[in-house]
């Protein structure tokens, strides 16, 4: 597997003294388990985009906050870079350590503090799972609205610093919208709260502002997050279509008439086959595209708009229609959509996965665009996609072993990503810049835009020693990236100007 | 009335050469209109909060984004500071004006420029009355959701300065929770698009650290907001209590029941008996607390909550249940309360109305000790409140002409706003810190988190230009107030305890 990961980043940072910084660590913290052996952080050197690995200079592994305060103090002291991790399951290298830096790896905090039903909050760990907090809140009737599709393990804290989505953030919103109160440590070991348990907060936003800002503001040590209670019933509508287009063109429908279902997904042909040799989900092979619609809420609410999707559904063309007919099926049709990605995985020895968002009545047209540069790049795109959301996740087929490949697969996907700017949209909906996407960022951002989010940055984090080199690019960096700005979207690729 | 307003925030203002001032904005912009006589410019010596006055040194009434660039980078120039106005009903005095200052009144720009049905949103101009989004959203069947109880004459770009709420934000959220996007001018006359038309934006959410940020980080020029589909139906119950206590508490068990109502609305004796003399809704007026609870969605489901939140508010002790027989009585319902603040107003030459918000099941240990403060200070309160969302309106009735009342009024007010903070609550949910609550701001956040919010203000306003003395107290005004801030909520009144 070739490594993308430029090494440019580590570069630009001082040189440590290792030996120094571990004597600081443990002198002050005994107890601190610490990894220094190459073969012990190793295992570290890269998180869900496995394209990028770089091996952290230490890894430690603290067992209290008080440890994780010992260790941003001793890093401010001696100027020494700090990468937060959680789970490890971010998509975009956000959690990629530094040759010349510390691995935080917070996976120990993994503890449900309280569970407020009255409240309907859960105050837990950064290291709690997603789906954990759902769990403990089931017995009370309550869940924990966004599911990304690694929700089985990856951390509440790794989806606070990326402001995860999942399937069903059309109706209940990302990650944002979903807690209450963070905690964190500052780069010098302050505790500030951020958000409360109230309402609003006066003063800014810093909580909205922290969620999603990959790690480069504090690390996170409590989350309070809002629990829904669970709805009475859900049912999934599947659709198949003649054409991607007709597909992208009946969800931008469904939402027109007024109904806004729990998730609206949508897969294309190879998506379909894949999902379909893998999980055996019942889907219909021949279809260019799939949607699968789930409802819920109150019985008689959803019957009601099963039957007004239904409508919808069949005067955009669909060719097939089909409810899932027991709760069994519904999970047998989700399944089948949260495992394509390793499905199409095994179509082809790498994959790349975009996440670019697009307002919905693009759809039809980038669909389009998206087969017209894969035929001109000669790679295959396979679409699998929240497409009530607009974020679409074009999974770009290569095999890194064959001269090239790597290379035309980077390039389709920064012409995707270009895309998804140039119609209004942005490069990422819910998997975050991290080291992946921080070119892109001078497409979607001018330098008056970046000069602010590095002025935010320092407002936090003045020496610039948390998780540097993620999410926003210097204003260097995009001068040498070239100029790449769009501006505001206004002008769409000639071609889809045709739908 | 008594004049409130601090001289302090002009006195520490450097001088300006009106004279000079006035000859560059009219030198580069001959059309713009300048008010700078103090018969024309008087008119503007206050917002909502009358209490404070201070009459602006110029008002400039720019019709064109052109115009409002030419003033800020004039202002930018020779140092001047700049306050925006919208509508001006805003309730702690945010558009407070400056001796010292520029008056910048943005209602001139009241067009809706697009509405998207199929993208459900709406781009309008800033001076744009609430309302009249919805009005022109409907129809296509849409409505804008935050619903200030000024919003026949509260503008837009307002809303988001200051994080508007209203009666149905307890479920549709605040006005944060719906916009998309927020253009704006900063300090020095760039333009900046924050937030976008996709589902989320890469980099810092800059779109929700600007709202509500109350004027402090740029000029708003352009909304886009989310537009929803209208709700098929909506049923009010009305449910009578003899203590305000259980009427609290039977807040908190509707929600856990795992109902989100429309709004959910709480009045005390006074506040009923004030709004039925002005209003004749039909209110128990014995009561000592009714809650309005309203279900809105689709019919079967509406049916259904008004079957559960009955029983739940039958368990919680309500002494009369009634639902509003038809639509007109609705209506007639809701004119009460949102008719509630003049209602009170008429009992008394002055009321000062907070705005503090805490956690749902402090509801009836808060009302307690306001009833007993009230009681010592002796001043009458009126409450009326968005109890779902634990945001209280405590209105504080005295004479501005009795000597001695206004400063026990104050300092009452005062002792709620600490109260909210004690019990992990904030001074304020959906009317801002403006003038009004700044010293509160020293109640509410410790200098660490002080610190924080000057970086970011200075972030994009360096040389504090932009509504200098509102929403973020400086460390030495703080200082001055005294040590008032309370940790973390932790410790709640001794009273409290017995609840």
């Amino acid at each position: 597997m070739n490594i993308l990961y430029d090494e440019r980043v580590d570069g630009a940072l001082p040189d440590v003294d290792k030996q120094a910084l571990l004597h600081a660590l443990q002198t002050r913290m005994p107890a601190l388990e610490i990894l220094h052996q190459r073969e012990e952080t190793k295992p570290y050197e890269c998180d869900g985009l496995s394209a990028y690995r770089t091996t952290p200079m230490l890894v430690v592994l603290p067992r209290s906050i008080d440890e994780v305060q010992g260790v941003l103090r001793v890093c401010h002291e001696l100027r020494v870079p700090v990468v937060a991790r959680g789970a490890g399951t971010g998509l975009s290298g956000g959690a990629l350590p530094l040759e010349k830096g510390v691995l935080l790896v917070m996976a120990r905090f993994n503890n449900i503090l309280h569970i407020d039903p009255a409240a309907r909050t859960a105050r837990v760990q950064p290291g709690v799972r997603n789906l954990a907090i759902s769990q403990a809140a089931a017995p009370f009737g309550l869940y924990y609205a966004p599911d990304p599709s690694s929700q089985i393990a990856c951390s509440i804290g790794g989806n606070v610093a990326e402001n995860a989505g999942g399937v069903h953030c059309l109706k209940y919103g990302l990650t944002v919208h979903n807690v209450l109160k963070v905690d964190i440590l500052t780069v010098d070991g302050e505790h500030l709260s951020l958000g409360s348990n109230a309402l609003d907060a006066p003063g800014f936003d810093l909580l909205a502002l922290f969620t999603g800002s990959e790690g480069l503001l504090g690390v996170i040590t409590e989350v309070t997050v809002k629990l829904l209670p669970k709805p009475q019933t859900a049912k999934v509508l599947l659709a198949a279509f003649d054409s991607v287009e007709k597909a992208g063109r009946a969800v931008g429908d469904i939402i027109a008439a007024g109904i806004i279902p729990g998730g609206l997904e949508m897969m294309d042909n190879l998506a379909i086959r894949a999902a379909e040799d893998f999980i055996h989900a019942g889907y219909p092979v021949d279809a260019q595209a799939i949607l699968l619609c789930e409802l819920d809420g109150v019985e008689a609410d959803v019957s009601d708009d099963c039957d007004r999707v239904r409508q919808v559904l069949q005067q955009a063309g669909a060719t097939e229609l089909r409810q899932a007919k027991d709760e069994a099926e519904r999970v047998l049709f989700w399944a089948g959509r949260k495992n394509a990605f390793p499905a199409v995985g095994r179509l082809s020895p790498d994959y790349y996965c975009m996440d670019g968002t697009i307002p919905r009545r693009e759809l039809p047209g980038v669909l389009h665009a998206i087969a017209e540069l894969s035929n001109e790049y000669g790679l295959r795109v396979a679409n699998v996609f929240h497409a009530g959301d607009g974020n679409m996740h074009p999974l770009i087929l290569f095999d890194a072993n064959q001269p090239g490949e790597l290379d035309r697969a980077e390039a389709l996907g920064g012409k995707i990503l270009e895309l998804c700017v140039k119609v209004g949209g942005s490069i990422t909906g819910e998997h975050g810049v991290g080291r992946e996407k921080i070119n892109q960022m001078c497409a979607q951002f001018n330098s008056d835009e970046l000069t602010l989010f590095h002025a935010i940055k320092a407002a936090f984090d003045p020496s610039g020693l948390l998780n540097p080199g993620k999410n926003i690019p210097t204003l260097h960096r995009c001068a040498e990236f070239g100029a790449m700005h769009i501006h505001g979207g206004q002008l769409p690729f000639p071609e889809l100007e045709r739908f």
